[in-house]
């Protein structure tokens, strides 16, 4: 491996003359574009070509995704293996490059998924199969804006508009949601359900339209591009949606519109407010040396920490073959799905239900981060390709951000006696994308410190989702008025990390630790000792968790020992406390996400097993996700090759404070070493100087 | 108010030529060295001039403390109300300044405790007691390395060190304990428990002593300084102390020093290691323009916040007359006691259990911050006075530092529609506190955001205190083996949060809250609904976090109305989720600390109740917290003046990561407004941008 870093886009680093990527790329680099399709005609044609081909001439495609297929673990070992130990390329063969392809042939109606092997010089077609009715692809940014349009020229829609008296000059949006399915089971036809809201002035293109909500909505058809039913919405606590009869007249009080004045406070955007009232002084970061980072195409190294950043249409970012000092942690890190029930009790609003992984994508809805913005320093950002709806690829730039953070003090010591202090500052290493899924955004890191720790953290921001309320009326059951005539409605949000865990190796346990108190007997005759009981987990299953019994789950490797205290090395998962689903464990909400029943999950290691609420969520009507895995299957996992999947979230009862775009809510679960190490990792950094940092006093200014 | 910063001085911002404080220094003023003590002879004579003069020529002093007794919050409230109001000086009178002093006459013997007003030209003496015998001073270093020397000394200790036949260079330390009672019950004699250590190299000053525990320790005499006891410490899982009688021989299997060799792995000094093998480059924190904040003497204003900042010996830093936007938030946050008890159960280590603030002094243990080190960036440091053994102000120079931090993203939204992205920074003021009680360091701040809230951060450092085991042996039952021979008992840590709230006035009440199910019916036909259940706190109590119920507790004011949504103005108490005591309710470990059995607890306001485990700790042997106060009178607290105190804290089971000093543990509260404010209050603040920011683009360096 060289000393000089990649350019910054994530498909171009390859090394040698064969045109592939350099060996430590190659087992787990994201996609190529020219293995999306070939990007001249004198390449070899790949997986979006080879698939057009099987079609007569003429025939409409709308791609959705080209993305790979990750080698099998047991193909992928054994070349991670002779890496890590310095051994160059193993005597068996690369795993095999294999491509997938979701994508609709004449309208979005007849949905396939195929496989292509584009590892030679021959790509060849693996599998090409039409999918069952019920299967549905993601719903994409460019599907919305593509529905809306059609919606809005809908003769249902134009009327009910006509109807309203608009204001001059002001403009409906739609904001349209994936589909969730109720007791009527109507999930074969791809539907989206829009929502409309009212922009006062339709040159503001950044106005806050959140802020007007409009009283109906509609089912839309996605297949013929039509309104299938129109509904009034409810607008009182105890009220249900009623169908509109083609026809219907708008009742007067849902039309207030001619008076409405739009108020600046709902706008989001400085554009659209008065400047600014608190500004706080510049404040930047310098690193006049350049960072301490390492990057080779997606390699990172930075403290002893090496590992492989991928990307993909669907998790986002994805870390690999995580490796401290030379030795393995995790083999595999990502945000496996995330799930948004709203709690709004009222049809349709049972309706609103976002898996925004599984449904429309973390890697699709990435933001293309901007220096100065999203970080400060001293940024890498890392490049991804995704495909276009003709099965191009389609570069997102700027999707991950790579840089330092100083985050405080890690250690310090002060001998009292002498008065002399030592201490260390933790520097800690993010890597950062940020998503935007219709009006919410999430910015998702990982976070590498010095001492050994991963953390996951997740800031939810964004525009809280809104439904109409009558004007002037300022509670309501379901959630919180933020502005005159709309209410943001209580949800929850919840995210599955999925840890995939090589902790010294692949054969690994998990011990559930609780602290408990000791009786008191002649050991313990003041009453004041406790012990910590650990079970290991013997086969697939989920955990709650508990603080007030310090409930710690760790991942043990059992066959190698700390050196110090001969206990089996560990990574804890510190978990984020949060509420579990609160919908009915029956309800269409609870069946589909499953992961969100319980804190913990513990899973046999399967190489397809990526998604907490399964493959296809999209319309999904559940019973696919973790919890039917392991019911069906009960498999061991002591010693084995486990995976642990984290869930954990927000009740997000909206306080007006979000409004009209929400301050971060953080939530952060940490992968902590414990008796990994013979000793803090941290220990032999260098002090924190004042000739490094150069801080100043602060004086009369 | 001027827009000139102070000095860097506690108590010398005076303004005007009267020789006090401005008005705005004055009713909450830290202690004043001249109200210590006259500093020249041309003085007045004050505090301890004042009690020097009460006892015959040539008596012996010990001053412990010397500080300022808090105004009446009846007294204090119309001035803050005129300075909110711009008023000026209100009617009333400006509350008196009365200092306090705990001082011992004749050595440790007799104790007493007196109230001076030095208010005026003529310092008035107001109460001098001797205090009952049960009562003790806090133990500062000074008298920590007063018992070191003068126990090294003692005979008894002479001949026991003697016996080990110790490798020449090495010498013994001596880390002395404060007092922990048992049912034994002796509480009234000044009593300090010296447990030994041994340094390999004498002249190695900043050697880890924690690494070789000896396996004897001594109940030390501070009145008469000297043994009273020497016992031998218990080194296998199942054993009590030893009583060693004079004269009796050392064991065998107890003085393996002679052939120990000195692991420098044990050591945490850079100057006893080998030097940084990982070195980060240097990052810098740059304020080009200055800082956002302004400091005249102790009042500090930020971005729209603005509170005094005060200190003394006991809780360090406190905070008071919070406004924000001058709007009342909160009269006074503190750290009210820090509870450290062990759980190893075998004698003697039952007597292992600390009170940092009420038995050690919070301020007595600050640490002198230095430029570079402790933060970066434009830092505002500030001092304090304490007093010295003989009654004179010592300065404690940068006890409190004062800078701004960014802290990532504050809000994004991205319209995908336009791709035009919003996005505003979080800029955050951190006010920080490092304290080192012997073996542990904690680093405490306060952390204002723009989003309207503060955070209670603490950091856990330092080096976990060890007991002796035998060497070769590397588990116990009682906690974690970190060095050969050095075994880190289990313990916890509680910090009890005192918050003092003032929403919008001092009229508040106290909600809880939980999200719960809504039931299956015609409302909720799905089960997907569910609805926020509220409970207010009709009288004083206590409550635990239950984070599966999202649990919230908010303190409100049922008089002031959000405009928005008509919902009382609230700031939620967000509690670090974590353990409760384990140790038995009836055992002297949770009978003295009381705070540590809940997690939150509602009591109406006394102008003496500062501190949850009582006023005296040192000694004590239970019965006179907070638990004790409420049994005792049951006050309603509805729509009334309430103290919300928060206990939270973590249940150390050492790694062998935390060797030889920890990485920092990490812990958080939260005050954040909900319906406070009309909207999000940082929507006003301006964007980020790369002109400002001036980020770096990292390529091939």
């Amino acid at each position: 491996m060289t000393s000089e870093s990649s350019c910054c886009h994530n498909g171009d680093d390859r090394g040698g003359s064969s045109g592939l990527p350099a060996p430590e790329q190659r087992p787990l680099g994201s996609i190529l574009p020219e293995e999306i399709r070939q990007v001249n005609p004198t390449e070899t044609p790949t997986t979006s070509f080879l698939l057009r081909a099987q079609f007569a001439p003429g025939t409409a495609f709308a791609f959705r995704v080209i993305s790979l297929v990750e080698p099998r673990k047991s193909e992928l070992k054994p070349h991670l293996e002779a890496l890590r130990r310095g051994l160059g390329r193993p005597d068996t063969p690369f795993p095999a490059r294999i491509t997938f392809a979701h994508y609709y042939v004449g309208g979005p109606k007849d949905f396939y998924r195929a496989y292509v092997d584009v590892s030679g010089k021959s790509p060849k077609l693996i599998v090409n199969e039409k999918l069952d009715a019920k299967r549905h692809a993601i719903s994409d940014p460019a599907e919305m804006m593509r529905a809306e349009k059609a919606c809005l020229n809908d003769p249902l829609i134009v009327e009910q508009i006509r109807q309203l008296s608009l204001p001059s000059g002001s403009q409906v949006m739609i904001d349209p949601w994936t589909y969730a399915t109720d007791e009527k089971l109507d999930v074969e036809k791809r539907t989206l359900i829009c929502y409309f809201y009212l922009k006062g002035n339709a040159s503001e293109v950044d106005a806050n339209h959140y802020a007007y909500p409009l009283d109906f909505y509609c089912h839309f058809d996605m297949v013929n591009l039509k309104v299938v039913k129109l509904f009034r919405l409810p607008k009182k606590d105890f009220e249900h949606e009623v169908e509109i009869k083609q026809n219907e007249a708008q009742s007067a009080a849902a039309a207030p519109w001619g008076t409405v004045s739009l108020d600046r406070q709902n706008e989001y955007h400085p554009d659209l407010r008065s400047g600014p009232k608190k500004i706080p002084t510049p404040l930047r970061v310098v690193q006049p040396d350049g960072p301490s980072f390492r990057i080779t195409g997606n390699v990172v190294e930075w403290m002893g920490w090496k590992f492989h950043v991928g990307f993909n249409y669907r998790e986002g970012m994805t870390l690999h073959n995580i490796t401290l000092d030379g030795r393995n942690t995790f083999y595999r890190l990502a945000l496996s799905e995330m799930f948004v029930p709203y709690a709004d009790p009222r049809a349709p609003y049972h309706r609103k239900a976002a898996f925004d992984l599984g449904s429309n994508g973390a890697g699709v809805c990435a933001n293309n981060l901007a220096l100065g913005c999203d970080c400060l320093g001293l940024i890498k950002y890392f490049d991804a390709h995704l495909t276009d709806i003709n099965g191009n690829p389609r570069v997102m730039k700027n999707v991950i951000c790579c840089h330092e953070v100083d985050d405080g003090l890690l250690w310090k010591h002060l001998n009292f006696r002498t008065q002399k202090a030592a201490l260390v500052r933790s520097r800690t290493l993010v890597l950062q994308s940020i998503i935007t899924v219709s009006n919410y955004e999430y910015i998702l890191a990982f976070i590498f410190d010095t001492a050994g720790a991963i953390h996951y953290e997740v800031r939810a921001t964004g525009i809280v989702s809104t439904v109409p309320i009558e004007q002037g009326v300022k509670s309501s059951a379901h959630g919180t008025v933020v502005a005159d005539g709309a209410m943001a409605p209580y949800h929850q949000h919840f995210f599955n990390l999925r840890i995939d865990p090589a902790i010294d190796g692949h054969e690994n346990s998990v011990v559930v630790e609780e602290t408990v108190p000791l009786p008191i007997n002649e050991g313990n005759p003041q009453g004041i000792g406790y012990h910590v009981k650990q079970q290991v987990i013997q086969k697939e299953g989920f955990a709650d968790i508990d603080p007030l019994k310090n409930r710690v789950f760790k991942i043990i490797n059992p066959s190698s020992r700390n050196p110090v205290n001969d206990k089996p090395v560990a990574y804890a998962v510190v978990p984020f406390s949060s509420q579990l689903i609160l919908a009915n464990p029956n309800s269409f909400h609870a069946r589909r996400s499953e992961f969100a029943l319980h804190s913990m999950w513990f899973t046999k290691y399967h190489d397809d097993e990526l998604y907490a609420s399964g493959e296809w969520t999209n319309q999904s009507a559940g019973d696919e996700g973790i919890l039917t895995w392991i019911k069906g299957r009960d498999e061991e996992i002591d010693n084995g090759d486990v995976v642990v999947w984290h869930t954990f979230g927000t009740t997000h009862n909206p306080r007006v404070e979000d409004w009209p775009v929400m301050p971060v809510e953080k939530l952060q679960v940490t992968l902590k070493p414990v008796n990994f190490f013979p000793r803090n990792p941290a220990i032999d950094l260098p002090m924190s100087t004042q000739k490094d940092n150069d801080s100043k006093l602060y004086s009369r200014m």
